[in-house]
């Protein structure tokens, strides 16, 4: 039995649209382990009922189930102490990396691209996209996103605290990457597979930290369907 | 020869004014080591020079001089390694804590009560205080505050990922404060005892952790003179 990770796919399989999908395999790929990529979408819920969890990613790993982006890290680190680490260290201040992740960047590309997703899936996972995504933001997909181009300079400025590190160094784990990069880079993953809009493009810093994330681990995040900058 | 912090204070040699030398006196209180406070002032440059620098915060440890809130906590880490860590593990994602901080909370508060420092100076320094910041701001620093209670609200958006965290943990450093605690708390110093705005009274994860690190060295946060919420 071997290494396999559940991810949120669209109806390309390559297409892996969940950030924190994202995250599990980066990190999976730094600890330069393989695995087969399995994949799951919005309506598969009873799929993961061996797993005791309706979400992906959730990592086989031969006898061991771990569900969740954050036990899964824990878990590796752990079970391949011999590979490069995920988090050196103290995890507290990667836990700030994430809710700066969630609340500013993830919360921001909600915003730009939450209509472009539904095309790219099958009728009933539009469908349920759809509705779920509809009543969170209590409108309209595509007023959600409305107006989008004029809003790009409001989001680029909330990356600035981002920006200013990676004017300084690499990556967010200083010299090479490591979880904390991995976190951010799983946000970026998802408009990259399913927009058009260039949110990068004004961005050299963090344009040129995604494009070397994009190039550690090429049989993984380079192959990914994608629209570019 | 003691421990020595030069340290930015107005008047009142208590009100310390710098966010920065905030971060390395609670870094040497976490650390359990005494400290001498040596008021400084902006004009103060020619008192630095035996350091070879021309901003407080400076350390004079014994024969040491470490100047830098960086470097201060770094000499502190290595030359007391029995007291408590102020960084566990890789500094990193500490970097991002202090580039988010920066970009995001102290150039915030700075917009918000910058015009209230300078009646807490003596003449010469309020004289170089407001020239200094308006040529940075470009305008008034009254201008610069302006119709602040209608921009609290974007402020304390703007901390959600801080207060998210705080829901969920003590404080940043987990269980117990870190450095990543005390480069925030710093920038909430300063504001406290200039400002009678209440920058946090809606926040209240927040100003429980401010409370609570007010607190856990009370010989040096909560003897400052300060304006509180």
């Amino acid at each position: 039995m071997g290494r396999q990770l559940f991810e949120l796919c669209g109806t390309d399989p390559l297409r892996v649209l969940r950030p924190f999908c994202w995250r599990s395999s980066m990190a999976l790929a730094h600890k330069n382990l393989d695995l087969a990529s399995l994949p799951w979408r919005f309506t598969g819920t009873d799929r993961l009922a061996f797993a005791g969890h309706e979400k992906v990613p959730v990592l086989v790993d031969g006898e061991r189930v771990v569900a969740d982006f954050w036990a899964i890290m824990q878990r590796l680190d752990v079970a391949y102490p011999d590979a490069p680490s995920l988090v050196r260290g103290n995890p507290a201040p990667y836990r700030f990396v994430a809710s700066w992740n969630d609340h500013v960047v993830q919360a921001g590309i909600a915003r730009l691209v939450a209509s472009d997703t539904p095309p790219l899936l099958d009728e009933t996972e539009r469908a349920y996209l759809v509705e779920s995504r509809e009543n969170r933001f209590g409108k309209k997909l595509e007023e959600v996103t409305g107006a989008r181009e004029a809003r790009l300079p409001t989001f680029r400025q909330s990356l600035q605290p981002l920006r200013a590190l990676l004017a300084d160094q690499a990556s967010t784990g200083r010299d090479s990457p490591d979880y904390a990069d991995f976190i951010i880079f799983g946000s970026f993953m998802w408009p990259l597979g399913v927009s058009p809009l260039k949110l990068l493009a004004a961005v050299a810093p963090i344009l040129a930290w995604r494009e070397r994330l994009l190039g550690c681990h090429p049989a993984h995040a380079r192959n990914a369907p994608c629209f570019g900058a």
